[in-house]
Protein backbone atom coordinates (compact mmCIF):
# COMPACT_ATOMS: atom_id res chain seq x y z
CA UNK A 1 0.00 0.00 0.00
CA UNK A 2 2.93 2.40 1.12
CA UNK A 3 4.60 1.14 -2.20
CA UNK A 4 1.57 1.81 -4.35
CA UNK A 5 1.17 5.73 -2.72
CA UNK A 6 5.01 6.21 -3.51
CA UNK A 7 4.66 5.63 -6.97
CA UNK A 8 1.35 7.29 -7.56
CA UNK A 9 3.22 10.29 -6.39
CA UNK A 10 6.32 9.43 -8.19
CA UNK A 11 3.77 10.06 -11.72
CA UNK A 12 2.36 12.80 -10.16
CA UNK A 13 5.86 14.35 -9.88
CA UNK A 14 7.17 13.01 -13.19
CA UNK A 15 3.55 14.56 -14.66
CA UNK A 16 3.90 18.19 -12.90
CA UNK A 17 7.64 18.34 -13.91
CA UNK A 18 6.31 17.70 -17.89
CA UNK A 19 3.56 20.36 -17.07
CA UNK A 20 5.87 23.03 -15.36
CA UNK A 21 8.28 22.43 -18.72
CA UNK A 22 5.11 22.52 -20.78
CA UNK A 23 4.03 25.89 -19.38
CA UNK A 24 7.44 27.66 -19.32
CA UNK A 25 7.76 27.05 -23.66
CA UNK A 26 4.36 28.26 -23.53
CA UNK A 27 5.69 31.63 -21.68
CA UNK A 28 8.58 31.80 -23.70
CA UNK A 29 6.67 32.19 -26.94
CA UNK A 30 4.27 34.13 -25.91
CA UNK A 31 6.92 36.61 -24.42
CA UNK A 32 8.81 36.47 -27.69
CA UNK A 33 5.59 37.06 -29.69
CA UNK A 34 4.56 40.04 -27.99
CA UNK A 35 8.10 41.16 -28.08
CA UNK A 36 8.07 40.88 -31.82
CA UNK A 37 4.45 42.18 -32.15
CA UNK A 38 4.93 45.54 -29.71
CA UNK A 39 4.98 48.72 -30.54
CA UNK A 40 7.66 50.86 -30.15
CA UNK A 41 7.40 52.86 -26.57
CA UNK A 42 5.94 56.25 -28.22
CA UNK A 43 3.56 54.73 -30.40
CA UNK A 44 0.03 56.38 -30.25
CA UNK A 45 -2.17 53.73 -28.48
CA UNK A 46 -5.28 53.09 -30.35
CA UNK A 47 -8.44 56.10 -29.19
CA UNK A 48 -10.70 53.06 -27.59
CA UNK A 49 -14.14 54.58 -27.07
CA UNK A 50 -13.75 57.63 -28.39
CA UNK A 51 -17.30 57.28 -30.35
CA UNK A 52 -18.57 57.97 -26.96
CA UNK A 53 -16.37 61.49 -26.68
CA UNK A 54 -17.47 64.67 -27.36
CA UNK A 55 -18.22 65.85 -31.03
CA UNK A 56 -16.79 68.89 -31.24
CA UNK A 57 -17.61 69.75 -34.72
CA UNK A 58 -17.94 68.42 -38.41
CA UNK A 59 -17.14 69.65 -41.95
CA UNK A 60 -17.95 67.79 -45.27
CA UNK A 61 -15.26 68.52 -48.04
CA UNK A 62 -17.34 68.09 -51.95
CA UNK A 63 -16.13 67.49 -54.94
CA UNK A 64 -15.36 71.03 -55.79
CA UNK A 65 -12.15 70.31 -53.34
CA UNK A 66 -8.67 69.66 -54.35
CA UNK A 67 -8.53 66.82 -51.49
CA UNK A 68 -11.76 65.33 -52.81
CA UNK A 69 -10.39 62.08 -54.02
CA UNK A 70 -8.36 61.26 -50.32
CA UNK A 71 -10.34 63.40 -47.95
CA UNK A 72 -13.75 63.98 -49.50
CA UNK A 73 -16.95 63.24 -47.24
CA UNK A 74 -17.99 64.19 -43.70
CA UNK A 75 -15.34 64.57 -41.04
CA UNK A 76 -16.06 64.74 -36.73
CA UNK A 77 -13.60 65.64 -34.72
CA UNK A 78 -14.01 64.02 -31.01
CA UNK A 79 -12.25 65.49 -28.13
CA UNK A 80 -11.54 62.94 -24.46
CA UNK A 81 -12.14 65.03 -21.32
CA UNK A 82 -8.70 66.26 -20.94
CA UNK A 83 -8.88 67.78 -24.21
CA UNK A 84 -12.38 69.12 -23.48
CA UNK A 85 -10.12 71.33 -20.75
CA UNK A 86 -7.76 72.29 -23.37
CA UNK A 87 -10.73 73.66 -25.70
CA UNK A 88 -11.69 75.99 -23.15
CA UNK A 89 -8.46 76.83 -21.32
CA UNK A 90 -6.22 76.62 -24.95
CA UNK A 91 -3.74 74.56 -22.49
CA UNK A 92 -3.91 71.03 -23.47
CA UNK A 93 -3.46 69.04 -20.45
CA UNK A 94 -1.09 65.62 -20.99
CA UNK A 95 -3.29 62.88 -21.41
CA UNK A 96 -5.44 65.25 -24.47
CA UNK A 97 -6.41 63.14 -26.93
CA UNK A 98 -8.29 64.10 -29.92
CA UNK A 99 -9.55 62.02 -32.91
CA UNK A 100 -10.82 63.54 -36.67
CA UNK A 101 -12.89 60.62 -38.27
CA UNK A 102 -13.13 60.66 -41.93
CA UNK A 103 -15.73 58.59 -43.86
CA UNK A 104 -16.14 58.50 -47.47
CA UNK A 105 -19.22 60.35 -48.70
CA UNK A 106 -22.83 58.34 -50.56
CA UNK A 107 -24.76 61.13 -52.14
CA UNK A 108 -28.24 60.42 -52.88
CA UNK A 109 -30.40 63.29 -54.39
CA UNK A 110 -28.02 65.93 -52.99
CA UNK A 111 -28.21 64.49 -49.37
CA UNK A 112 -24.18 62.90 -47.99
CA UNK A 113 -24.40 60.41 -45.69
CA UNK A 114 -21.30 58.52 -43.95
CA UNK A 115 -19.86 55.56 -46.40
CA UNK A 116 -16.98 53.31 -44.85
CA UNK A 117 -14.57 54.94 -42.75
CA UNK A 118 -11.28 56.14 -44.39
CA UNK A 119 -9.56 56.96 -41.30
CA UNK A 120 -8.95 58.02 -38.20
CA UNK A 121 -5.94 61.15 -37.12
CA UNK A 122 -5.07 60.80 -33.85
CA UNK A 123 -3.30 63.56 -31.64
CA UNK A 124 -2.38 62.62 -28.08
CA UNK A 125 -0.76 65.00 -25.89
CA UNK A 126 2.14 64.04 -23.96
CA UNK A 127 4.73 66.75 -22.97
CA UNK A 128 7.65 64.40 -22.20
CA UNK A 129 7.31 61.49 -24.67
CA UNK A 130 6.04 63.81 -27.30
CA UNK A 131 8.66 66.89 -26.53
CA UNK A 132 10.17 66.96 -30.03
CA UNK A 133 7.10 67.08 -31.54
CA UNK A 134 5.62 70.38 -29.75
CA UNK A 135 4.25 67.75 -26.91
CA UNK A 136 1.76 65.88 -29.38
CA UNK A 137 2.39 62.38 -30.79
CA UNK A 138 0.61 62.17 -34.02
CA UNK A 139 -0.90 58.92 -35.72
CA UNK A 140 -3.38 57.47 -38.44
CA UNK A 141 -5.37 54.19 -38.04
CA UNK A 142 -6.60 52.98 -41.75
CA UNK A 143 -10.20 52.50 -41.92
CA UNK A 144 -11.45 51.03 -38.64
CA UNK A 145 -8.68 49.11 -37.81
CA UNK A 146 -6.91 49.42 -34.74
CA UNK A 147 -3.56 48.14 -35.60
CA UNK A 148 -3.04 49.07 -39.51
CA UNK A 149 -1.10 52.56 -38.56
CA UNK A 150 -0.14 55.32 -40.93
CA UNK A 151 2.24 57.40 -40.12
CA UNK A 152 5.61 57.32 -41.25
CA UNK A 153 8.47 59.75 -39.69
CA UNK A 154 8.04 61.91 -42.58
CA UNK A 155 3.79 62.38 -42.08
CA UNK A 156 4.82 63.23 -38.50
CA UNK A 157 7.32 66.34 -39.76
CA UNK A 158 4.29 67.48 -42.11
CA UNK A 159 1.64 67.10 -39.24
CA UNK A 160 3.58 69.05 -37.14
CA UNK A 161 5.19 71.63 -39.21
CA UNK A 162 1.39 72.34 -40.30
CA UNK A 163 0.35 72.23 -36.97
CA UNK A 164 2.91 74.14 -35.16
CA UNK A 165 1.17 77.13 -36.94
CA UNK A 166 -1.73 77.15 -34.35
CA UNK A 167 1.26 77.43 -31.17
CA UNK A 168 -1.17 79.90 -29.65
CA UNK A 169 -3.90 77.17 -29.56
CA UNK A 170 -1.20 74.78 -28.10
CA UNK A 171 -0.90 73.16 -31.88
CA UNK A 172 -4.56 72.57 -32.34
CA UNK A 173 -6.69 73.53 -35.49
CA UNK A 174 -10.21 73.32 -34.07
CA UNK A 175 -12.49 75.40 -31.97
CA UNK A 176 -15.21 73.51 -30.06
CA UNK A 177 -18.46 74.29 -31.73
CA UNK A 178 -21.20 75.17 -29.14
CA UNK B 1 -36.67 105.54 27.85
CA UNK B 2 -40.17 102.84 28.14
CA UNK B 3 -41.88 105.23 26.21
CA UNK B 4 -39.36 105.84 23.78
CA UNK B 5 -38.21 102.23 23.38
CA UNK B 6 -41.96 100.89 22.84
CA UNK B 7 -42.53 103.71 19.81
CA UNK B 8 -38.93 102.15 18.27
CA UNK B 9 -41.00 98.94 18.77
CA UNK B 10 -44.06 100.59 16.87
CA UNK B 11 -42.30 102.05 14.08
CA UNK B 12 -40.61 98.70 13.51
CA UNK B 13 -44.07 96.83 13.45
CA UNK B 14 -45.29 99.23 10.74
CA UNK B 15 -41.97 99.01 8.66
CA UNK B 16 -42.42 95.27 9.22
CA UNK B 17 -45.90 95.37 8.24
CA UNK B 18 -45.23 97.10 5.23
CA UNK B 19 -42.34 95.07 4.27
CA UNK B 20 -44.85 91.69 4.60
CA UNK B 21 -47.61 93.91 1.95
CA UNK B 22 -44.58 94.12 -0.61
CA UNK B 23 -43.54 90.98 0.09
CA UNK B 24 -46.67 89.66 -0.83
CA UNK B 25 -47.29 91.90 -3.60
CA UNK B 26 -44.12 90.80 -5.36
CA UNK B 27 -44.56 86.99 -4.67
CA UNK B 28 -48.10 87.43 -6.09
CA UNK B 29 -46.64 88.73 -9.28
CA UNK B 30 -43.89 86.57 -9.44
CA UNK B 31 -46.43 83.69 -9.42
CA UNK B 32 -48.83 85.06 -11.66
CA UNK B 33 -45.68 85.55 -13.88
CA UNK B 34 -44.67 81.89 -13.70
CA UNK B 35 -48.62 80.59 -14.25
CA UNK B 36 -48.40 82.93 -17.86
CA UNK B 37 -45.49 81.97 -18.95
CA UNK B 38 -45.46 78.65 -17.91
CA UNK B 39 -45.31 75.75 -20.43
CA UNK B 40 -47.87 72.72 -20.87
CA UNK B 41 -47.22 69.98 -18.54
CA UNK B 42 -46.85 67.90 -21.73
CA UNK B 43 -44.59 70.35 -23.47
CA UNK B 44 -41.03 68.76 -24.17
CA UNK B 45 -38.04 70.59 -22.10
CA UNK B 46 -35.01 72.11 -23.70
CA UNK B 47 -32.51 68.75 -23.92
CA UNK B 48 -30.12 71.00 -21.67
CA UNK B 49 -26.07 69.56 -22.29
CA UNK B 50 -26.96 67.72 -25.34
CA UNK B 51 -23.78 69.13 -26.79
CA UNK B 52 -21.64 66.39 -24.94
CA UNK B 53 -23.80 63.69 -25.32
CA UNK B 54 -22.44 60.92 -28.04
CA UNK B 55 -22.89 61.42 -31.34
CA UNK B 56 -24.85 59.60 -33.30
CA UNK B 57 -23.90 60.09 -37.21
CA UNK B 58 -24.47 63.23 -39.23
CA UNK B 59 -25.31 63.82 -42.81
CA UNK B 60 -25.09 66.53 -45.06
CA UNK B 61 -27.73 68.40 -46.98
CA UNK B 62 -26.40 70.14 -50.27
CA UNK B 63 -28.08 72.35 -52.98
CA UNK B 64 -28.62 70.03 -55.70
CA UNK B 65 -31.60 68.75 -52.78
CA UNK B 66 -35.12 70.46 -53.09
CA UNK B 67 -35.02 70.97 -49.19
CA UNK B 68 -31.66 73.30 -49.27
CA UNK B 69 -33.08 76.05 -48.83
CA UNK B 70 -35.00 74.99 -45.47
CA UNK B 71 -32.78 72.16 -44.44
CA UNK B 72 -29.16 72.89 -46.45
CA UNK B 73 -25.89 72.11 -43.90
CA UNK B 74 -24.31 69.79 -41.97
CA UNK B 75 -26.74 67.77 -39.58
CA UNK B 76 -25.74 65.81 -36.44
CA UNK B 77 -27.84 63.18 -34.03
CA UNK B 78 -27.18 63.45 -30.01
CA UNK B 79 -28.58 60.58 -28.00
CA UNK B 80 -28.41 60.83 -23.96
CA UNK B 81 -27.28 57.71 -22.76
CA UNK B 82 -31.11 55.88 -22.33
CA UNK B 83 -31.78 56.56 -26.05
CA UNK B 84 -27.84 54.91 -26.84
CA UNK B 85 -29.76 51.56 -24.66
CA UNK B 86 -32.46 52.15 -27.39
CA UNK B 87 -30.20 52.20 -30.48
CA UNK B 88 -28.50 48.90 -28.92
CA UNK B 89 -32.06 47.57 -28.10
CA UNK B 90 -34.95 49.23 -30.74
CA UNK B 91 -36.68 49.75 -27.51
CA UNK B 92 -36.01 53.59 -26.65
CA UNK B 93 -36.74 53.33 -22.55
CA UNK B 94 -38.49 56.18 -20.68
CA UNK B 95 -36.21 59.05 -20.47
CA UNK B 96 -34.31 58.35 -24.04
CA UNK B 97 -34.03 61.90 -25.25
CA UNK B 98 -32.15 62.26 -29.36
CA UNK B 99 -31.94 65.35 -30.60
CA UNK B 100 -31.25 66.56 -34.75
CA UNK B 101 -28.75 69.79 -34.64
CA UNK B 102 -29.33 71.89 -38.13
CA UNK B 103 -26.53 74.32 -39.00
CA UNK B 104 -26.17 76.64 -42.15
CA UNK B 105 -23.93 75.74 -44.36
CA UNK B 106 -20.70 78.13 -45.02
CA UNK B 107 -18.83 77.07 -48.11
CA UNK B 108 -15.51 77.44 -49.10
CA UNK B 109 -13.52 75.96 -51.79
CA UNK B 110 -15.56 72.98 -51.90
CA UNK B 111 -15.30 72.36 -48.07
CA UNK B 112 -18.74 72.85 -46.34
CA UNK B 113 -18.50 74.38 -42.25
CA UNK B 114 -20.90 74.79 -39.79
CA UNK B 115 -22.34 78.01 -39.98
CA UNK B 116 -24.86 79.24 -37.68
CA UNK B 117 -27.53 76.70 -35.96
CA UNK B 118 -30.78 76.70 -37.62
CA UNK B 119 -32.95 74.61 -34.83
CA UNK B 120 -32.87 71.69 -33.04
CA UNK B 121 -35.67 68.91 -33.14
CA UNK B 122 -36.25 66.83 -29.83
CA UNK B 123 -37.55 63.92 -29.68
CA UNK B 124 -38.54 62.63 -25.72
CA UNK B 125 -39.98 59.66 -24.84
CA UNK B 126 -42.53 59.24 -22.69
CA UNK B 127 -44.59 56.51 -22.84
CA UNK B 128 -47.74 57.75 -20.49
CA UNK B 129 -47.07 61.51 -21.17
CA UNK B 130 -47.64 60.75 -24.96
CA UNK B 131 -49.24 57.72 -25.23
CA UNK B 132 -51.27 59.40 -28.08
CA UNK B 133 -47.98 60.20 -30.01
CA UNK B 134 -46.27 56.46 -30.10
CA UNK B 135 -44.47 57.30 -27.06
CA UNK B 136 -42.88 60.53 -27.69
CA UNK B 137 -43.02 63.88 -27.34
CA UNK B 138 -41.60 66.48 -30.88
CA UNK B 139 -40.47 69.60 -30.28
CA UNK B 140 -37.95 72.43 -32.22
CA UNK B 141 -36.39 74.83 -30.53
CA UNK B 142 -35.05 77.99 -33.39
CA UNK B 143 -31.39 79.21 -33.38
CA UNK B 144 -29.83 79.11 -30.24
CA UNK B 145 -32.63 79.50 -28.37
CA UNK B 146 -34.16 77.23 -25.53
CA UNK B 147 -37.67 78.58 -25.11
CA UNK B 148 -38.43 79.58 -28.77
CA UNK B 149 -40.60 76.71 -29.84
CA UNK B 150 -41.62 76.13 -33.05
CA UNK B 151 -43.71 73.35 -32.95
CA UNK B 152 -47.41 73.45 -33.43
CA UNK B 153 -50.22 70.62 -33.45
CA UNK B 154 -50.41 69.91 -37.21
CA UNK B 155 -46.10 69.90 -36.98
CA UNK B 156 -46.75 66.82 -34.87
CA UNK B 157 -49.09 65.18 -36.64
CA UNK B 158 -46.56 65.12 -39.49
CA UNK B 159 -43.72 63.95 -37.35
CA UNK B 160 -46.01 60.96 -35.71
CA UNK B 161 -47.07 60.13 -39.84
CA UNK B 162 -43.22 60.11 -41.21
CA UNK B 163 -42.18 58.47 -37.81
CA UNK B 164 -44.64 55.97 -37.78
CA UNK B 165 -43.01 54.40 -40.43
CA UNK B 166 -39.71 53.35 -38.15
CA UNK B 167 -41.98 51.42 -35.63
CA UNK B 168 -39.35 48.68 -35.50
CA UNK B 169 -37.70 51.04 -34.47
CA UNK B 170 -39.94 52.81 -31.91
CA UNK B 171 -39.94 55.20 -34.25
CA UNK B 172 -36.63 56.27 -34.80
CA UNK B 173 -35.09 56.52 -38.04
CA UNK B 174 -31.38 57.19 -37.57
CA UNK B 175 -29.03 54.14 -36.39
CA UNK B 176 -25.59 54.58 -34.36
CA UNK B 177 -22.97 54.76 -36.87
CA UNK B 178 -19.70 52.92 -35.53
Amino acid sequence: MLIHENSKRLVLQVGQRRAILLLLAVAWMVIWTLILWAKPIDAVPYPAGYRHWVHVKSMYVGPQNPAFERNGGLHHIYANEKAMEGYRTDKFPDGSVIVADFFEPRENAGVTTEGPRRRIDVMVKDSKLYAETGGWGFEQFRGDSQTDRMVTPQIITKCVECHSQQKNHDYVFSTFRK
